[in-house]
């Protein structure tokens, strides 16, 4: 029979850190922590196993529970030395929910359980502080009427009357009367009528007595924690983090320490080491009287822990290390032996009761990129962890923030500072201002740049937070729901900005004085903390030495190349500043999209436009020597290093003119009158654009334009020879079906080669033919395409397209859909479909390989730079990915990371 | 060593009829003729083999060949004791091409090679008809100039400029001159005096003079008639007829024997029976003092051969049976003796020289469909063939024509018949008038209905005439080339209708003193040659009774199903008269398409545009009789037999009103004001809606529309069965990539399947579940898709679209490109691709009866009716297919075919 109930911290610990997937993490880890000797409240966790069979039976309760469930509860009962419901001597228990995987704010908790008109008094005269008893009171009357009693029973209530708000509102009305500024101004005697209000309320509201039952009060919660698995908060957060339902959530029910008995107790949570820099120095932040919640709620904004970690915002309030130096002593010294133990930055959340310490949670912690990086960095050195452990310690995707653009430090010291709050996510940012998390995923549906701006954050603003580029917050401290998030997105954030007066009902909110409205422009600071007016400059974090030797090591690793999608010498140069091992795409047309001059664009367009065969030939004439400059500069940025160049790919119609002014300027230059032209304009629509009249299509329609492309191509790559240079083209055919597609434009390409090199009288132009591999049949005829084709390179943006039979471009009326009722897992323009998609990608590779063993294959979507992705290409035996030149960091840490594990798989 | 060349009817015959890849259709069935005793002239054949080495090489014949080639002419120098180039006993020869398949028309031929100022006393000496000589020459030089001086040598005059229209100028010019009306009329001094005046024409024109030495007169008309092979007519017409290029063909030289020696001379053509009814008659056409050419042009309007075929038009004119019946009777006995051979309907070509009978070919004939099903059919009651073979005599498409519109006879007998011609190709057509090639080519792309409107046709009508629904020519008869394609197209076709006069030059015609211009209407009954003035309307062929004993026996050797697709219970019971199993595609949309009434499409706009959730439901709930309805019919219709109802697939757009007018009324309908109507509708367009928000993506989007539909089929179901019927619904969901999508869709079902099933208080209601896979992905997951389907329909068109990236709206700006270039061998819309599409077809098929052994798999693509797609399915191992009602014969006969062609293939 399955075991659902493990006991930690008494006579015996039964489970330990290696079993989170059983007991998640908070249970693990504090079975663990007995297990070394470290102070933790004793308790149980009942097993996530126990959670999914509780709800796939609707809210039923396995065989054997109740028995263990009792007998788990008398064992704590005699480590303590105290007696759940006893009215003398009563136990406190805490109910905390915990995953496999941390879900911060996402599932509920329920302390002070244990609590009822029968205990009350027992536990005043054992602690002979009234005051606190009551206090308990109304956060457990709080916390249960809100977890238990409302949302565990589905009810919805109308915005703005969930029972939790209309308790808050008594409760600040009561403060309000008395005159009272903090809640600890409060007397026992106001607490105490205050629960009676609360009761009250919660009967009236919710239908039912607030129960004075300690058994039925400890059933609630466990049951409510279980429920709050399946909650709407907590699956959406489990869709963004990628997290399946399956894993359920464990319950660890804990004897409760107070931190709220007075003056010399206190709260606290901090980090081993400062999990937004990376710094080796202990941070956290504490509150005296207080219950852990006040903390990570945000409610109260907590005070540094030691006086290191003092910032020029909070140098005044009192440290934990000057308020209580024994204590905080005794946590330097758990700390350490944590960080030895577990080889790795670790939150922790503790109490203090009088001042006696106690540890409530211990976890890896949630870093920065930049974080994570310089952590490894340092701990290798430390000799705490080894080469490849530091490697796997980035995150691929991590590194996207270390990338992130700052706000322009030149700009900043003359802009005006607005405000100032907690440095929580890394990076810069501007954007329109909005109020509510529904407004900022509205206009980031229209608008780049939009800034979320809240008096705290709680779980429900997931979406908006998401959808904004930063997130400004008026309260809460580096712990707070904002900054946990936010630094695990590493997105730009600020929180506990306290100058800021927020008024969600009018849209506005006042900074000294000034007010500003919905869509009024803000810049972030988020290293800093910093709020300043209008818009500021960004731009990118600047090279760090560790970073380029972390990138070295994990290169050292790396066995799959890298290169860049890029379209211009510019982007060629920052490619290769980002490593970049050569250019897997770049697309012929974009000089026709640039900005600057148009006369390219218009030469082109007099291409397509034109009246006869001999206007049409000079106007290509005319257009070949931009055609040639724009390669050439290229191939000179990334010489010696192979570039592939796409033949034109896209529908013609992309590039005729749709004003009129346009339209009359190109009548009158090709003398075609303007109906002719818009005629001609309009016969370019096509129904289905994507699966239309473009790339090779185009080519074999008109070949004498792609014949001008590539012997562009041949005299770039000639005079750079004749210069000194190694230039390495390989000309790439698009949107290929059939090997005889590539026949064709082997044959042009071929002529052409020929003909250039015999005018630069050379021996041969050293250059590679290959094909995008972009449509379902080329996949399927990969054995034949290799036949003339010396290389693939994936094109996976249209592979999936094709393949799903989803236009990429109207997915977003039914994706949104899919992902909600999990059609599909996940978004496949984002993260390759493995099995649709990456079977076809298989099977041209092999297929393509078995023709040409040497064939080189790659992939040149946007897949390249996703983390997931590249692991993928690996697997699938890739020569290289190809992404975007931010995103090459991330490629080439995400291959290291696929040729680790894979030699871990291989010899674990 | 290869041997190149085949002799035959001399002291040794080499070849025979089996030899048809190597020595041509009549290189080999000369030779065959010789075996079998039947008079023959003389000759060798030069084998496709040669022509391919000589084509490879550009015009270097192989190592070997000149050595053969003069042992070869030696033999028949022998065979015929006479001497080629020798002054005093000449022999003359013919150069023909032969390839596998008949070409008719499409290649080159070169009479009376040999005829020199050297020869030419000689012949005139020998037969004492200097007339006869010189008309020889004159051809001689007439063909050889045109063919192998200006064709072979790939000179392209200026219109109208050709050599052989400069002659015929002349030689036009010249009777004029002379008062003669036909060439008969000029003596021989006049031929003499034109065949110098052609001389001088050829070295003007052409640049070098007439070759007088019979050697090189020989080399030339053989090296054109293999470059013929490559010219650009055969080329076109091989691309029309799928004939390799890389066939090749043989050239026959033969000894010249003379049908134009004068009046006991003749030349003809026949077919063993009827080639366009197929009636056991022996019917042909001959000319009296001619050479073969002169018929198969179309310049003279030959005689009929016998009384029994003669008919009103050729009433008047001397039989050959008549003219010399015992040259007649002769051929009669060959035409016995071939038939009984060959087993088969011959077509034959003959020469009588001075009444002596010689054939110069025999090959299978054309036909009709109507003609193959009747020749079929009486053979095997005659025991000449089995069944099988009588079944693999009639081509599937062939049934195309038998299912044919004709003239309705009750609209024929009140309508003005305006001109009398030869029923050369079945069926009747009408259309707008056309007077070139070009002219219907490009009016077809805007105009359904074309009739192509020619003197006579050439070959390089074929793409005018292919584009045209009916050809109607002023000249030729029965084995003109007008003639000869149509039949071979089972087109509506009548030639030789000589009363119209045409002027190409002013796009006119004039019959009976009326002038009708281009873009007039006329009608045409193909089947008895008569034309109409203006649009005769047209009805569907009767059904014969040999048709159905003939389906009947094809149907005993088929395996695979065969359905249609159907819409509405018309539909259904045409399909079923037709022989349809089933229905395998009902499209329940269809009914927002039809015209009548427009309510329920109203009701599908209220739904897709109204305001509310209840204003939705009520719209639904309207809409829902209507459904079932439609359903109910079909069903019904189809009582006993199964029904597969897809759910809706197209995208909303589809059905939003575009006019103002219909927005307006919507509007006011549902109390939406028009801008909003506007923008609502406006949203719904896509970039790409055929890969947009559409079928199960709208089912997943919009359930309670899917639900609708479901709930229709079923209630439909179970009122059919109270009424005591046997209706067999199966649910295809379409456009389906994941098998969660068919989970999500199946729960659905099966939800509303118990709803009706209790409300009716039946046991359960009888149905199947399954899918269309039309998008890759969904064939490669086809094991997951089959985990929930319990059948697949392939929709091949979309599979084809996406597989091939080809938007089917779009292609038509490159598919005829891709098919010029051979860059594609067929249009995959039409025959369906077996590499790329028939993989995924495969693939998914072996899969999903992994997961399902007894999946049910069809198609129901418009591939499901064509001929080589449905053996494809058969060898696939598909269930059924599924195609418009009016091919299922065809696809009936095709999958009897493939069948009876694997046994054949197994069991030899």
């Amino acid at each position: 029979m399955d075991k659902f109930i493990y006991s930690f911290g008494g006579k015996q610990t039964e489970g330990d850190a290696s079993q989170m997937d059983l007991l998640g993490g908070k249970g693990a880890n504090l079975a663990e922590m007995a297990r070394l000797g470290i102070p933790v409240p004793p308790g149980f966790t009942i097993t996530t196993a126990c959670c999914n069979a509780f709800l796939k039976s609707k809210g039923r309760y396995p065989r054997g529970y109740a028995e263990e469930l009792q007998a788990a509860l008398s064992a704590l009962e005699e480590a303590m030395g105290m007696c759940f419901g006893n009215p003398n001597n009563p136990l406190l228990v805490s109910c905390r929910s915990g995953g496999r995987q941390s879900m911060p704010g996402m599932m509920e908790t329920v302390l002070n359980v244990g609590l009822t008109t029968d205990t009350i008094p027992g536990l005043i005269q054992k602690t002979g502080n009234p005051r606190f008893v009551y206090d308990s009171y109304r956060r457990l009357i709080m916390m249960y009427s809100d977890v238990v009693m409302e949302k565990a029973e589905g009810i919805e209530p109308e915005n703005g009357n969930a029972i939790r708000v209309q308790l808050e509102r008594i409760f600040d009305a009561f403060k309000e009367t008395k005159g009272a500024d903090k809640d600890t101004d409060l007397s026992d005697e106001c607490l105490k009528e205050i629960c009676e209000l609360f009761k009250e309320r919660v009967k009236k509201v919710l239908g039912r007595p607030f129960p004075d039952d300690p058994k039925e009060q400890l059933e609630g919660a466990i049951g409510a924690v279980f429920k709050s698995w399946d909650g709407k908060r907590a699956r959406s957060y489990r869709r963004i983090e990628n997290i399946p339902g399956s894993w359920g959530t464990g319950v660890t029910v804990q004897a409760m320490v107070f931190g709220n008995m007075g003056e010399s107790s206190a709260t606290g949570v901090a980090f081993t080491r400062n999990p937004a820099t990376g710094e080796n120095q202990f941070f956290g932040e504490w509150l005296a009287n207080a219950q852990g919640e006040d903390v990570v709620a945000g409610l109260r904004t907590p005070s540094p822990l030691n006086e290191e970690t003092k910032v020029e915002h909070n140098r005044k309030v009192a440290s934990l290390q000057t308020a209580m130096p024994g204590v905080y002593d005794e946590l330097v010294k758990i700390r350490k032996r944590l960080e030895t133990h577990y080889r790795d930055m670790l939150d922790i959340e503790f109490t203090i009761q009088d001042q006696r310490l106690f540890m409530l949670q211990c976890r890896v912690g949630k870093r920065t990129g930049t974080a994570a990086l310089i952590m490894a960095m340092e701990m290798l050195n430390e000799g705490l962890i080894g080469e490849t452990e530091a490697i796997l310690r980035v995150k691929p995707d991590q590194l996207n923030e270390l990338l992130h653009p700052i706000v322009d430090p030149l700009e900043e010291k003359k802009a005006k500072l607005l405000a100032q709050g907690l440095p929580a996510g890394p990076g810069g940012a501007f954007g329109q201002i909005v109020f509510t998390s529904d407004d900022a995923v509205k206009l980031s549906r229209t608008h780049d740049q939009v800034i979320l701006v809240r008096e705290e954050t709680n779980p429900e603003d997931i979406e908006g937070m998401r959808a904004a580029s930063g997130i400004l917050t008026a309260r809460g401290g580096m712990t707070s729901h904002a900054a946990l998030v936010a630094r695990g997105w590493g997105k730009c954030c600020i929180v506990g900005a306290g100058e800021i007066s927020i008024n969600p009902a009018t849209k506005k909110m006042k900074i000294a004085g000034k007010t500003y409205a919905e869509g009024d422009i803000l810049t972030l600071n988020g290293t800093t903390g910093k709020v300043y007016e209008g818009k500021l400059k960004m731009v990118d974090a600047t090279e760090d030495t560790r970073f380029k030797t972390f990138m070295e090591m994990a290169d050292k690793y790396r066995t799959m190349g890298v290169r860049a999608n890029a379209d211009t010498k510019e982007d060629a140069l920052v490619a290769k500043s980002y490593g970049a091992e050569g250019i897997g795409l770049f697309r012929t047309e974009h000089m026709f999209y640039r900005g600057g001059t148009d006369e390219p664009l218009f030469m082109l367009r007099k291409i397509i436009l034109s009246n006869t065969a001999s206007e049409r030939r000079t106007a290509i004439d005319d257009l070949a020597p931009f055609v040639k400059q724009d390669i050439k500069e290229t191939l000179k940025a990334m010489d010696g290093l192979p570039v592939t160049l796409r033949t034109l790919d896209p529908p013609l119609h992309e590039f005729v003119p749709h004003s009129r002014a346009k339209q009359v300027e190109l009548a009158e230059a090709i003398g075609v009158d303007l109906a002719e032209i818009k005629r001609r304009c309009e016969a370019l629509q096509e129904s289905n654009p994507m699966m239309g009249h473009r790339g090779v299509r185009l080519g074999i329609s008109y070949p004498d334009l792609t014949e001008m492309q590539v012997r562009a191509i041949f005299e770039a790559t000639a005079e750079l020879v004749e210069e000194g240079f190694h230039p390495q083209p390989e000309i790439m055919i698009p949107v290929t079906s059939d090997v005889k597609e590539l026949v064709f434009m082997r044959r042009l390409v071929s002529r052409v080669c020929e003909e250039v090199t015999q005018q630069h009288g050379m021996a041969g132009i050293v250059h590679k033919f290959g094909t995008m591999i972009e449509i379902p049949r080329s996949a399927l005829r990969g054995h034949k395409m290799a036949e003339v084709a010396e290389f693939f390179s994936f094109g996976t943006n249209d592979l999936t397209q094709l393949t799903y039979g989803f236009s990429r471009d109207d997915a977003g009326e039914f994706m949104p859909t899919y992902l909600e009722r999990k059609i599909l897992k996940r978004d496949p323009f984002q993260t390759l479909d493995p099995w649709g998609v990456g079977e076809l990608i298989e099977i041209a590779t092999e297929r393509g390989r078995k023709t040409r063993r040497d064939l080189k294959v790659g992939i040149c979507g946007e897949h390249g730079g996703d983390p997931e992705s590249v692991r993928f290409c690996y697997k699938t035996g890739l020569n290289y990915v190809s992404c975007s030149a931010f995103r090459i960091p991330i490629a080439r840490l995400a291959a290291a990371h696929a040729a680790i594990e894979e030699k871990i798989a291989t010899h674990p």
